[in-house]
């Protein structure tokens, strides 16, 4: 991480930068990419994504004004060389670390970042509104969304796209199309950037015309000139109303290579000059310069630590990596459940990899969809195909489901449709921070009439979720788990079905009851454990589903303890605990309810034990929470 | 509504229809508008939007083999005629009534509704999902959804597009092109869809290529097909890549005028042997046959009870309605609050007069955005808008508000910007139905950090709230109120700021206590006093807001009363009265919460005053909670 006389040692802000002819950039090039790859590899994030767009970062500071001109980084993991030359280079190193920098833009960690993002396609919206506040402010600016081609297959970044284009505000849209969001890109955009990217179309035309013009010449100025217009019509035809971006009122201008920073500078300039709504088509490679992430751009997406010479990845093993992650147990368990079950089908909103839904894709390709980042389209998509028979399910991230919301209530669980959601990253998911958690899904689902609401303790408890699940008559579920691995080795077991609404007990006790759910309830038996060795007697109850509850159980309980503690991956507002101490409420029990989960307020990055520790939902903040609320005079063997 | 001898009297199902001859159906077209007439000018409806469709709809029954093959009505608040054809023109004057008839398709209502609808642009992924299915269950059958030029602005229809035009199934999207959706169409897409109509590009190209094929005609074959050749290529170029549907993988048709009952039969007839995902742009007039609706579509897209022959509207006073709608007082009270803060601007995804924000758009309208039928792009711009210093009201009803919480979440709160978000038709909202009743946003909303969120009780409380909202420093709020009319007929007050969190209680009491949070106060306060005659010692505060609590209110109420009641205008699964129970719960209160409002099931639709009486919500179904609750040893003079 030495640069000796480097350049990029020298840019401390996007002021130093401008310092530089443009000759310089290609060194400055290198030197960022290679920086970015020094910390990546020892601190891991994401990778492909910011090494594709090294030239254009460079050449966006040179040109703009920045931070009175506004650059919004769409999704924003791309952003690392933007937060490198932005006066964030000394404190790189704790990129996504507890207490350290964001690994998203953020707008209290720098006046750069003029918009946080994390979740895709927001970036032209949002610079929209920013474009349109300066002008009612009368404030001169320039406003640039750069935005992926996969986060353009959002419905959101559409709706930005059609707003901005009837407008004559000052905005112009980077489309940084490198033809991969995780996953390959999928859908009929990706074709046609392809087709206008290698213009095959005008092509032919313009050596039919130029053919023709050849043929002509003799005839005389008339045709000629006939011919000329002709050609002028093809050409704003093609490159003007009958481009996609021109349709939407945008002006078009590329595609260019974004990989030239020198001809990104020029063409950048030109632009600052073309009012109203404009689109820049750039051409990048995700994974950029560094060979093994060119060649898989899935897997170096985020690739954890590696050998920055070899790009071999080194990984970590711990020893709850023994089990497996839960997103695989899901992938295998749905292709053993689909192999019996002709009914199922599988969907993913652009996360076949990371959800694993990879698996039935490539098993089964006519029964597993990627829809693309359109977490909307794939559950009303969903209910289609549940309407007509089928057992989709559907895997969305617990952070992304949010954006269709509407769609679980209005498409699936109105109509009382049998779409199992399978919501991963439910819960804390550690270093992608704020913008990532899956902290409001029980909150959000549990308002929605109709829907089976669980999460399993563990792997075997999954699987079976998922059985009973795609069970005759069962209607709309929702199964969450969390980012990460299971705590069982051998997890094949057999299917048995859950009956719906079961809790289980898993340990007997007489001062205080602590009802879990979904993995949390392996840290809360540890802590049983640990309270009975310190002569606190806890009863352990694996809750499983948040609606319905369990009845009998909670009546049971409601008996026997004056006080409970609820403990859940979720917020606390209206949560898993909320379920439960409605329930005793509204049964004429007083228990008092503790309830454990993520606070009212946004949790930053780190690293999930840090992060369960800062909200008290560790070994020790359950230990901790019991023994002061079990008073000393009940405690039997310790008085 | 008698139709003596008429042909729409002999149909009782699509298999009626296709009885006739092509002949019949613009005799049939009359008639089925005419009913549509007849009927809604009394029973009242949605109505522009069906007579549109009356010649498409009768059309594609005639056409398609339904309920086997499925139609998808994008919205569907133009299927009146649908509903007529399919076998409920018997009870199609029981339309929206409580028991009666959905105003929307309803899959438990008719086999030939293949896909519940309500809100927009579900229609082609749905489709898609269907038609999917029928491939994988290898059934031969035609899909189609039939979607408005508003519901295609919005982002989950361009998903939809971009999946489905990647796929080889066979779908028909039919774009109902009306220049409308409630109000004017707005957007880049608009403009284009006028483009492609009056194909101003492709008649000046063909005329030029004409003139050239004209003067080389002398020049012999080379030239001649070399022209031709052009010609062609022009013709697919502007017809096929060029198009924005053809751009997305679709095949695309027309225009075709809409109106035209046997030509359109002709089409989709051929239509019907073009394999893959295709569309036909059909032409039509909102409200067409029925010439004020024709002149002014926004006032009669829903106009009430009118007089089917002359077109006046009869409007039905009643007591309440002296006092203003909610949403007036929002219109008006915006552009009183704007007039004096130059920061505050407002934005509406497409209602504009539905939520009054058309009163800020006349008298500012630099300052008031209609985004289009896109709440996602709604929020997100709102985002940028705030981001840059500016106070955004963002006006979205309740149950559209679901399209974008992952923006409220993302976009708004976690950057705590100054968004003011006013949640109309917060509530039940009557004769619209399932799909409508803002019955989940203060549970979905609750759970979001960062967020105050309110609602008032009447008009004045409305205006300050707004008023306080708009103040410096008050971050992201989220203020609620229902359908229709206040309770105050003089409401402009001057503007009073208040205290974020504070309660106002409304009567003194020793038995019990109501909460109340929104317009039910005014019941509220009626059971009060109606149970004060009685000897019940009520005691009633409007709690006002949900988040924060006003907890030394709570702690005077948790000391005094045993029970207590909460009133809300939404589900009480996590709502405002979990709200109150979280909070007493965990300040060591075990008063019982007896919590009333929409229980945990989908409500149909009647009117507002039905759908309260069915949940309990309304002034005897307090009282009887209140009667069954306060037991007769602790009322003093009833004894």
């Amino acid at each position: 991480m030495d640069f000796e006389g480097s350049i990029l040692n020298q840019i401390n802000s996007p002021e130093d930068l401008k310092k530089l002819g443009t000759d310089d950039l290609v060194q400055l090039s290198r030197e960022l990419r290679q920086f970015i790859i020094d910390v990546v590899s020892s601190n891991p994030g994401h990778f492909g994504a910011s090494l594709g767009v090294v030239e254009l970062t460079i050449a966006l500071h040179y040109v703009f004004n920045t931070p009175n001109d506004r650059i919004i980084w769409d999704v924003g993991h791309q952003a690392y060389g933007h937060k490198i030359l932005t006066g964030r280079r000394g404190v790189f190193h704790t990129n996504r670390k507890y207490k350290g920098i964001s690994g998203f833009p953020k707008r209290s960690e720098s006046e750069y970042d003029s918009f946080g993002t994390g979740h895709s396609s927001t970036s032209i919206s949002a610079a929209l509104g920013m474009a349109m506040a300066s002008d009612l402010k009368g404030e001169e600016r320039q406003t640039i969304a750069v935005i992926g081609d996969g986060s353009m297959t959002s419905g959101l970044a559409f709706e930005g796209l059609n707003n901005g284009g009837s407008k004559q505000t000052n905005l112009l849209v980077i489309l940084n199309d490198n033809n991969i969001a995780i996953d390959p890109n999928v859908g009929a955009l990706k074709e046609y950037l392809l087709d206008i990217t290698t213009s095959k179309t005008y092509n032919k035309l313009k050596k039919d015309v130029w053919d023709l013009l050849g043929k002509l010449d003799g005839i005389g100025p008339g045709a000629r000139s006939l011919v000329q217009k002709l050609e002028n019509a093809i050409k704003s035809t093609i490159f003007k109303q009958s481009n996609l971006f021109e349709s939407l009122g945008f002006r078009y201008f590329g595609p260019v290579d974004g990989h030239d920073v020198v001809y990104l500078t020029r063409i950048l300039n030109d632009l600052k000059n073309i009012p109203g709504p404009k689109l820049l088509h750039c051409i990048t490679v995700k994974g950029k310069g560094f060979t093994p992430a060119e060649k898989n751009q899935t897997l170096w997406h985020a690739p954890g630590i590696f050998d920055k010479v070899t790009g071999e990845r080194i990984s970590i093993s711990t020893e709850e990596s023994a089990a497996p992650r839960f997103q695989d147990v899901f992938g295998h368990t749905l292709v053993e459940l689909a192999e019996k079950n002709p009914k199922i089908v599988g969907i993913t909103p652009a996360m076949p990899t990371g959800c694993s839904l990879c698996i039935m894709m490539e098993k089964m390709p006519e029964r597993a969809f990627d829809v693309g980042i359109a977490e909307q389209h794939a559950v009303t998509f969903s209910a289609g195909l549940a309407a007509e028979g089928m057992i989709p399910f559907c895997n969305i991230y617990s952070s992304f489901m949010q954006r269709a919301y509407d769609q679980v209530i209005h498409d699936v669980a109105l109509q009382n449709l049998p779409v199992v959601f399978c919501l991963d990253r439910a819960g804390l998911v550690g270093d992608d921070g704020a913008t990532h958690h899956g902290a409001f899904d029980i909150s959000y689902m549990r308002a929605i009439p109709n829907l089976t609401i669980c999460s399993p303790m563990n792997e075997e408890e999954l699987r079976n979720m998922m059985f009973t699940a795609q069970l005759p008559g069962m209607g709309t579920w929702s199964i969450r788990y969390p980012r990460g691995n299971g705590s069982m080795i051998n997890w094949r077991k057999p299917f048995t079905a859950i009956t719906v609404g079961q809790a289980r007990m898993l340990r007997q006790g007489d001062d205080l009851a602590i009802l879990s759910l979904g993995p949390l309830g392996i840290t809360a038996s540890k802590a049983a454990d640990k309270l009975g060795e310190e002569g606190i007697s806890v009863a352990h109850y694996d809750m499983r589903f948040v609606k319905p509850l369990d009845g009998k159980t909670l009546a049971r309980i409601g008996k026997k303890f004056k006080t409970i503690v609820t403990l859940e991956d979720g917020s606390i507002q209206g949560g898993f605990g909320s379920a439960v101490l409605e329930w005793l409420n509204d049964n004429g029990f007083t228990t008092r309810v503790i309830r454990l989960g993520i606070p009212d307020r946004f949790i930053e990055h780190g690293t999930q034990a840090e992060l369960y520790r800062e909200c008290g939902m560790d070994l020790e903040g359950i230990c901790e929470i019991v023994r002061k609320t079990v008073s000393p005079r009940v405690i039997g063997n310790v008085i």
